[in-house]
């Protein structure tokens, strides 16, 4: 078989970057390797049939690239439940409140955001398109975040705000990552307000019946052109061309667009073998950590309480919780998400461990009312193997200067796509989409005719 | 196809484990993806037939198992050429020493030694056997040894000083690694003084004619038993056995031993996928970055000069060299290192523009008669397929204590091995060696009958 372009991964990167293909007049092919498109994207439905959503799930209004997909495909969304109070535990103390202090204490609240201006402000000088070339690249690389908090503050309940919140953006520890990937990640997503807020940030919208259906009517659309069950081993390239060898079968292309996370792309087998710096980069481009849990009540009781279901613990594995009932409110779910190193270590835990330590922390934050869901389910994406782990991929210290380059540039004719690929909502499935665009548009630009 | 034990990788680690599941009179079979045997060693010859090593070389006094197997193996071992002064090029100036002093300013010496034992006091600590249940083992795993020694010193001179001999170490920069791996390897090898000495350290022996010749001896012994160009590419595994795919051919046995560097273990397909805790440890140990270089003179001619050949630049690319001639002296042969971020900025250089760079260190370190080599050979292990990179596999800030149990874990039927998993010279020839007889080890005490 022989196509124009071949694409690896059925996630919205690589769906968006088919589409655009075929959109040219060009044929393509999507290779899948689970048995399900959507990647990082994962619908279900609780046992009374309410969809919730085991992945990705919210869309913010500056993600316009998502708005515009999720309304081409005649997809809705509506705005994530935000109204009442929010709840933080720290130090066994439960804080109820509905300003912008998280709870902290006001000394606490005015640290954290004197350190989120500091941030901010290295941030603005990062660039988007180059983060290796900005002013400052090599200092800010060779730290971690951790660090620079350590550094920059001895308050105790800011660095533990710190160190809970930047797990629920990153699935990952800030020891674990470079100052400069922080930075470039919140410069790319308009800064951390725009990345943690519900109303007014990247957590306002939810598309009704779940994110998965854009995936799926856009495989759809390409029909016969999507093929699951084929996972991708090889791609061997010279100068007249691609072949791709998946289980089952083997395509030849001029171009193929890699549409999976770095580090999934660094076990295919390239035939040459690709250049060290690409090489690499995909050695040291670790996945992030998650267990995302959804508890179902017969009513959103919590909101009765005046309650917004946004939770937020220092103390707890369960991190962040956040209202996922469905628009009309006919049951009452909570999402909740074990991040980081909470993750790793709930892993470890049995089914049931998981459960009780997810329902001991929510009855913290919304009473005993909390005690007894009538439904629990979770869904740990390090355990698949086919994104081994979630949000995405981050940045170590000193990866950016060292490695950077190689992330989204082609290889003769191979080019990358994916979440962690895009300047802006790096990470999110908007700049999944994104990415995807990129790709079509440098295939389409080298395609003969 | 059936044996008892398959290993992956022909390296010391694999061609050890092998020997010794043979000697129990057990069946094995080896698949190596090169041409050739003896992985990270690789002998070659000048052209007027000196032997010179493309990769690891020298053999210490405490590296008890590789100094076995030279033995038991027939070959023999010299000394490496230690005789008169060391010179140091920092800041533009040349220091020429004999002693203890690296060639820094008195000041800066005794700092450097200050440093020094802050820090194996600090490795004292460390379990050799599980780093992860150290005292204080969180604390040192998220930071990066940059960021220990800028908090420990202001000292221009010894921070130079450090970020020379760490890349020297470990191929890789301070930034990239963390404190607890740093502190475990340099307690895993005898501590400092150990790992950088020539005389009374890690770089005292050579092995006349090459230590490959320690593989392609193991590798005559086990005879069919050693398959080459045989690049595996699936692990199958079940409560019965495994099986294992590689180009060519499938190969069925009771245990698998995979003894290649954890990076590229994490490329191989496992059925049923590993789990997440095994596969997040692989996504994040990163190969060393190096270019090793020969350049051949007539004679040894420093030696002349009262110099020992060993030179090391806080200024230059290429940051050390040793007298690397035969040891009859028959002619003259420095070898040199590009590592870390130098490695990876002389990889984009034309092979021209390497050359002169090495050569011009050689002539600030040696004089004018460095000027004129006659032969000059480089080895890049970062392009190396089946390597991709030397000297060997780092954890950065924050893996060991979240993912380190896994390294040397068994996975059911599946065992591991390599220079990566060793308590004792981690690291190094010996430490893989070790290796191999422990997961042997490990594999003939399971082994049905």
């Amino acid at each position: 078989m022989n196509v124009d372009v071949v694409v690896v991964g059925a996630g919205l990167a690589g769906l968006a970057a088919a589409r655009a293909v075929r959109a040219a007049g060009r044929s393509v092919m999507v290779l899948e390797a689970r048995d399900r498109v959507a990647g990082r994207n994962l619908g279900h439905r609780l046992a009374d049939g309410t969809p919730v959503e085991l992945g990705g799930q919210w869309i913010g209004r500056t993600q316009t690239e998502a708005l515009k997909l999720v309304s081409e495909l005649g997809l809705e969304t509506f705005p994530t439940y935000d109204d009442g109070a929010a709840v933080t535990l720290y130090n066994g103390k439960r804080t109820q409140y509905a300003d912008e202090t998280f709870g902290l204490s006001y000394e606490s609240a005015v640290e954290v955001g004197r350190l989120q201006q500091e941030l901010e402000g290295l941030a603005d000088q990062v660039s988007l398109s180059s983060p290796w070339s900005s002013p400052a690249a090599a200092e800010l690389d060779r730290q971690t975040v951790d660090a620079w908090l350590r550094a920059n503050t001895d308050n105790a309940e800011a660095l533990a705000f710190w160190g809970a919140i930047i797990p629920a953006v990153f699935s990952a520890e800030p020891a674990e990552m470079s100052l400069l990937h922080f930075l470039f990640y919140i410069k790319s997503g308009g800064m951390i307000d725009n990345l943690v807020s519900t109303t007014g940030g990247a957590q306002e919208l939810r598309v009704v019946g779940g994110t998965h259906q854009m995936s799926e009517r856009l495989a759809d659309q390409l029909g016969d052109a999507v093929r699951v069950n084929a996972p991708v081993r090889q791609i061997s390239h010279d100068d007249n061309g691609v072949q791709v060898d998946y289980e089952g079968g083997r395509i030849t292309a001029q171009r193929v667009i890699v549409a999976i996370p770095p580090t999934l792309a660094g076990r295919l087998v390239y035939k040459p073998a690709l250049p060290a710096s690409r090489d690499g980069l995909t050695q040291q481009i670790p996945m992030g950590s998650v267990i995302k849990v959804q508890v179902a009540y017969p009513t959103p009781f919590w909101r009765d309480a005046g309650l917004s279901g946004f939770g937020f613990s220092l103390d707890d594995e369960l991190s962040v919780t956040m209202d996922n009932s469905p628009p009309d409110g006919s049951c009452g779910v909570v999402v909740g998400f074990f991040e980081g190193a909470h993750a790793r270590s709930a892993a470890r835990l049995s089914l049931e461990e998981r459960r009780a330590a997810a329902v001991a922390t929510l009855v913290k934050m919304f009473g005993p009312e909390a005690q007894n869901p009538i439904e629990y389910v979770e869904q740990d994406w390090m355990e698949e193997e086919y994104t081994r782990g979630c949000y995405g991929g981050r940045l170590g210290a000193g990866v950016w200067t060292q490695y950077g380059a190689a992330l989204a540039e082609p290889v003769g004719r191979i080019h990358w796509a994916g979440a962690e690929t895009s300047e802006v909502w790096n990470g999110y499935m908007d700049g999944a989409i994104r990415s995807g665009h990129r790709a079509a548009a440098e295939v389409l630009a080298q395609l003969e005719a």
